[in-house]
């Protein structure tokens, strides 16, 4: 249920990470840090059946703690700590949860992952009617849904149903302006099986992780790749004066899921996991020290780099370095040295163009697109 | 011994972060990532005394684990289970690992902590003689020392002493070419307390993290902020195959320590956590709509910003936000918005210069330098 990830998967998994980090910033986030295990009451009571899932600590002495089972609920907590210096937040946190679930590792499933969470408080929205519509729970659809369903006498009776209907209107409004209507759909069949969701819930699919049978999510794809909603009484549980509801809304990612699509998408052997972009090499004996030299100054220039140690030439292919600065005693004894275009076609040891020495640098950054 | 970090303390950390990545980045290295629970029995035995320290996970069925105590023996069970794939690896890796440990909070000592740590496996550097020239522990010094100690014919006559003698000439020879001579001093007190260590170790101290009185380390600052050595023996434990020695040689920063040097030198409430360069606001009621609308715009155009939301003018200031796009139903009746710099001393509700709706993302893109 758990798993090693190798240099090339990360480099995957930190792009996942930065795109998402890049959109949440841009949006206003900041982010916060909380630990890996909490006191264990903090989190009884919050997942329903799911709480048999929690990973203990063992009782080594001091405070029973429990591994986090999500970002969400030591959120609550840290919020309620220090409610008064956040009237309002929006935050994300990236950070792997745990969960002793029956892993399904294919479907990017597992019992230590990753959530990335954005979440911030807001008012207005609290559309409380999914659960109460029962015979509606087939419908889905855009706006002409939410039309055909205001036009239902028995449902508009109900006032709960008909207040949450109104709360839609005003989010799909704002659906509009965001430009995203296309991308909506209303679901009234969607549940999810947390206990703390108070109002709106949504999950986020793409084409790759919908099942291709809407009624049967068991059998293929990853599910959702992103889900959350409402909760307006969590923070409320932790704050020692009871003031009552605080207003949240998130969204957890999966990224495991988002990963494993991509690892369907990517040929893992061709994904540059370093980020080298000179390879200083000698073609004579005893220059160790000479390319310890050039591997300095380069590092000092900003130039990523690192020194020939293995005794194959075919390091630059396999670790997809663009340069390489190559010495040999002829060379060095004319202050010069060879700078060669390690992408070119032109492989073996001979090629390449000659470069004072004292221009290597200014060479190499002009090559690389570097501002000098 | 566990804390929370709030979204100011995260930016700090996370500028640490970015600066060791960039380092480890322009040196070569990649990154992996395992769990952050390894089976118990992989830990045991490899930390000496400090065993006592490691958490151990409930028994709740399924095998025995515990939280990982550094990043160092985890990596040393990854390459042992994928030695075949590793000729050579430079890695790096960030996270966090668990010390059951008395706390020292202000010094950065916590029992949930980072650690940055970089290895790599490579040979030629062995002075194993640190710890046999018991009578030679007062000495520190650089090259110099290493001179006057080659004069000592006691020592020389010590076969293993005089090769690690040599080992030293030949570490003294490539720090000059480095040019990191003047930063390093040889300290044949220094010891570290793991069991894994088979040859060289170091520590780095700063100005601030050293202490005073350097024979009493106890009494105040942080210690050393990064530490390491060379520990050939512990892939080779791991290894079903048991084919000797696999030489390698790593470093580990410690973050928490980094940060309470840091913490002690910036104003944390002058700490921007947020990357906002836009706030949309509105000088009358109930143009919500059009200020999500411009927001929409900005985003689109990967310009960072967020709506105003609360009814304080100051939150630019309190959240150091350059500049405000102000709308009020004139402007946008003439198709105008306001544009104000908002880290010019003008405050209140006044100033700032009134741009065509059609121009305002060219002129925000032009005043927070942004290629168009």
């Amino acid at each position: 249920g758990t798993r090693d990830y190798n240099e090339k998967e990360m480099a995957i998994r930190e792009k996942i990470f930065s795109t998402i980090i890049s959109v949440f910033k841009k949006h206003g986030a900041v982010t916060i840090d909380t630990p890996v295990f909490e006191l264990k009451e903090i989190l009884s009571g919050k997942y329903g059946e799911d709480s048999k899932l929690i990973y203990d600590l063992d009782d080594q002495g001091g405070e029973k703690c429990s591994l986090r089972y999500d970002l969400t609920v030591p959120f609550a907590r840290f919020l309620a700590m220090n409610c008064s210096q956040y009237p309002s937040i929006k935050r994300y946190q990236i950070a792997k949860v745990y969960r002793r679930d029956q892993p399904a590792m294919t479907k990017g499933r597992m019992r230590e992952f990753y959530q990335c969470v954005k979440m911030t408080e807001e008012k207005g929205l609290d559309p409380d009617v999914a659960d109460r519509i029962g015979e509606y729970v087939k419908l889905k659809g855009g706006k002409e849904l939410l039309d055909k369903l205001f036009l239902d006498e028995s449902l508009l009776s109900n006032n709960n149903a008909k207040a949450g209907l109104n709360d839609m209107v005003l989010l799909f409004k704002y659906l509009e302006i965001f430009g995203v209507l296309d991308k909506i759909s209303f679901d009234l069949s969607l549940a999810r099986g947390l206990d703390y969701y108070t109002g709106i819930i949504y999950e986020a699919v793409t084409e790759q992780s919908g099942p291709p049978n809407e009624l049967d999510e068991t059998t293929v794809g990853v599910g959702s790749i992103a889900a959350g909603g409402r909760y307006d009484n969590l923070v409320g549980m932790f704050a020692s004066n009871k003031k009552g509801n605080i207003p949240c809304v998130g969204v957890s990612i999966g990224v495991e899921r988002v990963f494993s699509i991509l690892l369907q998408k990517v040929a893992l052997e061709q994904v540059k996991a370093n980020e080298i972009e000179v390879y200083v090499m000698a073609v004579a004996d005893g220059l160790l020290e000479d390319r310890m030299k050039i591997c300095s100054e380069l590092w000092e220039a900003g130039i990523k780099n690192k020194p020939k140690l293995q005794s194959q030439f075919s390091v630059c292919d396999r670790d997809q370095i663009p340069f390489a600065v190559i010495i040999g005693r002829d060379e060095l004894n004319r202050g010069e040295v060879r700078i060669k275009d390690m992408r070119s076609k032109e492989q073996g040891e001979g090629g390449g163009a000659f470069i004072k020495r004292s221009d290597m640098i200014t060479e190499l950054k002009k090559r690389l697109g570097k501002d000098s």
